[in-house]
């Protein structure tokens, strides 16, 4: 398949990078508003680099990568799945869900596959533990807990474009706990305070958080996030069930361990996203590059984009309601 | 100082038996409602076996140890204080709170000292972390995490006599929260659900059940429960500060490790509270009799108790309207 | 049954209490050469503070535990087993194995039970590794391994009365690697250094050093012992088979852990034997309790010790002479 | 750089990708016995399949890599070397020492750069216990242990050609404990005996060994080898010091865990080297280049190689005599 890669930034690069390593995909061409960019990838990479729009008329190009920023998303989503491509887009599909619901019909009809980038489904060890949930090993699941935390906040002026913390970070807890819930959730209700960075709550944002929702049946789950860990990323995720517990956690940096007077040390935790999911987003896109070749919807669709930003919308309203909020996932 | 204890039941016995191992206490007396029980562990201990009333109008007995069901704690509380004794009683005071209030005014008024058996606050682990807390280790605290969860689900006609999950499982973790916290709650939602036992359901009560509260500076609790765990007694709280994380977990039944194709396999955890907490039920008593011995209030005090009934009666409500509800613990 | 304590120090008062603890046993007289330790340990246990030689004619006394000094083991246990008393003896026996050889002649005689303290195969996790090895969960067994250390290093003067690192501190491990081995070893290879405190190798013996054993099947057992480590008392064992691994390792004095930019940091272990082996002292004295009641040789025996003894001097001799030693236990 | 590779099996593919996966090298010839393989692993990265005589005569190739058998290496590094080649190649330089001299004395002459495979050095965790232990956290060295097992034997054939345990497997061992001990064994002690699989018995080999090293300072090194483990491939060093202890582990295959009635259980750790040792892999042919671009001398070298030997050589006679060997590495 020919690829071409829209945004050259970090977590472009990264995509670029990992399409390279595959036998069975080509990047042809990089775009990026930084040309810059676009040409350290492309060097790197051996693809040219052009513009958006080049890449986007080329009919000899078979799949999209996009890494571009959150609000020009949809549009190009639409337009690829237009010109006939296979698209891989990062999350979200938009900060709006009025917007994705509209940017998913499109996609709908073109009939051309479309997947959002939650790569942690696709963590080998978060991947394992779904799979092992899936097969009963847990029994019936009755509590998910999701713990999520930054090594430290972003910039203020990220933060004032992103759509708020439910929607920019704990998205992921979102998605990851509709992936082990096996269930949809039918209320959320979320607590949010600004105690990493006053900045941030002045942005009218908060930095830490907590969600409880619930299923139809009675499932629960808990997410935490912060915008600061002072070691390292964690990533950690807990499923209770009627059978017992699976769990699945952080990476240290190294298995080193010392012992002093001051006790046992191990090392931090992986610190970031780039090493700590370096092996789900390359099997993330061999997903998508799967799913392409053998005529399969990729997962997760465009779809599971849509349920993830409308649980955030509901932590949105709840944060700043003080009540609880309903959804309805199923109609969505 | 010669003390009498009320109630020989399981609770009581360890109790009695920590009050033995004392150079500084002696027990001299012990009832029952069942007069095996109280002769039973009188002979294990060098006590008489007596009645209730024959303690409280012992004029030589310092202190009582009250450990008899619920609904009798209130009425004993008040005798044994307005006999002059010294109490140490098992939690709660009283199911209801305007009744844990009269108690407590009463207790008020003859002066003497009244300790609420919430033994978590002393188990080594526990009482450690928080005081590593309290220098600061983890700076300042944002996110409490409290996980509990008994191994298998008690007789419904139990749980119907029970006051419900919140009031009688998760009192404990209100206690621990308000001690980890440093900071009143103010505000409390709550999820539940029956997915253990149906029977518990049908009794109106849950078995599984998720809480978060927020305080007043914006630090979030969040507390899990279940009433069942396949791999033993599930006791781990965990604290998020500016500075780091502090963490205390399960015990396991030996530190044996098997390896195998199978894997790495470590025992359960320790099953149930009298093995996990016997170092906190020895420490606990300590601290009664040590306050007593200095003229000192003992804590958790009575309005401890009273605090953390109010957070349970307030989860209560939110589990059954499903609205979070605000708590005043200040005037409480 | 109607004990009495020779020798009230540290261990003497540990076995006291534990006594003390038991319902079928009742502890009637201590005695020590410092008569202030003999008489606190009486006036805590409701003992008589009386001479050795009191407890040895007083016909009422059903059992002795020898917790003196290693230089009067043997004469005690043949004075107390030829006024037949049950004894229980501190390892060892003798620094001298053809004392010891005597004395079991005369313990043979006399037909009453002879037990050794080695404590260490009555901890919890090791004697459920054990339990577990007898059971097959390991398979075959191939390689034991034996790591023991303790926090700091004995003054010299101890030392140079100890009869050696390999009689004194490795004797625990050579015990217990024929506890797990379940063959008796044939050939005996030491290394030993003054690493610690030169004023050690100044005095003729090491503070440092590993054992090389093999059984005539072809089994192996490696030990290795420190005189100091600085995170506390190191005490691990490993049993590698056909089957698996089995292993059991430090016990931290809490199970808090806490995490920084610095790492994730555990306590040090338990600091020392007392701490460490409680559990084990209490389980010791039970199994021979238990035996004499019963009628049964308690274990390890008598000939237990003199087989540790025996490998001691071949890892002293090994150690001097630079050349592995034959043994041959199974005619000890 | 251009570079040669000589050897396509397993262990060549692995460095042949990694050349490729490197900006500063560039595979040109692949050459292996086996023209498929050769053909093979040309086709994958897009480098030509030579003949090996090819590539030593191609001037314009300037390192190349020996990735082929045991039996062939001193010549081909002779030859390559002679040739104005720098060189990389796999452990063992041969089974004979004298013959690894007589190597080493050629590759003297040439001056050029000679790097030996001892790739574990490289391994992440093993490094940064390595640096952190000359930093000083440990303090002054005193116990070195080493354990390593593989998962499965290897078939007798191959045993009978591998210049035995001592050679084949723990040669690695050797030269850990050197790179950890930072002062070189004077006197090695060995047991073997053949446990896993009686074929390898009667090959004259052994499966199952320990070792003990003994420095001129009086440092201790330990070593134990299985030629089998159930729960995969187990490679665990620790060192013991002054000030504290330092240990690297394994590396579970995830980081999931399970908890039922059965207890805890993680996954078995990777299995075998390609897996647990892909970091090392791509660590140590960036030592190589980075050392030869530099003009350095790159470490391990040919005198590792050869010291690592000499040891192996000493435990193997001393398995078969029964007696500790004496051995001067300084003077190799």
């Amino acid at each position: 398949m020919k690829v071409g890669l829209l945004g050259a930034g970090r977590i472009g690069r990264i995509h670029g990078l990992n399409v390279v390593a595959r036998p069975d995909a080509h990047l042809v061409a990089v775009a990026d508003a930084m040309p810059d960019a676009a040409a350290s990838l492309a060097a790197a990479t051996g693809a040219k680099a052009v513009s958006a729009d080049a890449i986007l008329s080329d009919g000899s190009i078979d799949a999209v990568l996009i890494c571009t920023p959150t609000d020009t998303h949809a549009d190009l989503i639409e337009a690829a799945v237009s010109a006939g491509k296979a698209v891989f887009c990062e999350k979200p599909v938009d900060l709006d869900s009025a917007r994705i619901r509209r940017c998913l019909v499109t996609v709908e009809k073109t009939g051309k596959p479309l997947m959002i980038g939650f790569n942690r489904r696709f963590d080998p060890n978060f991947a394992a533990l779904e799979s092992r949930l899936r097969a009963g090993e847990a029994g019936a699941i009755e509590i998910v807990s999701v713990i999520s935390r930054d090594p430290s906040p972003p910039p203020v002026e990220y933060v004032k474009r992103s759509g708020g913390l439910f929607r920019d970070m704990m998205i992921h807890d979102f998605d990851m706990a509709r992936f082990l819930l096996a269930e949809e959730p039918v209320e959320v209700f979320a607590l949010g305070s600004a105690l990493v960075d006053p900045a941030i709550g002045q942005a009218g944002d908060v930095d830490t958080a907590a969600v409880l929702m619930k299923t139809a049946s009675g499932r629960i789950a808990q997410i935490s996030n912060s915008r600061r860990a002072t070691y390292g990323y964690d990533q950690r995720i807990e499923v209770h069930g009627s059978k017992g517990m699976l769990r699945a956690g952080n990476i240290h940096e190294t298995t080193v361990e010392s012992a002093t007077g001051q006790g046992f040390r191990a090392d931090p935790v992986q610190n970031f996203f780039l090493e700590r999911y370096a092996a789900a987003y390359r099997a993330e896109l061999d997903a998508f590059f799967t799913a392409c070749k053998g005529g399969k919807a990729p997962t997760p669709s465009g779809l599971d984009g849509l349920k993830a930003q409308i649980l955030a919308d509901a932590a949105t309203e709840s944060s700043k309601t003080g009540k609880p909020v309903t959804v309805s996932l199923t109609e969505a």
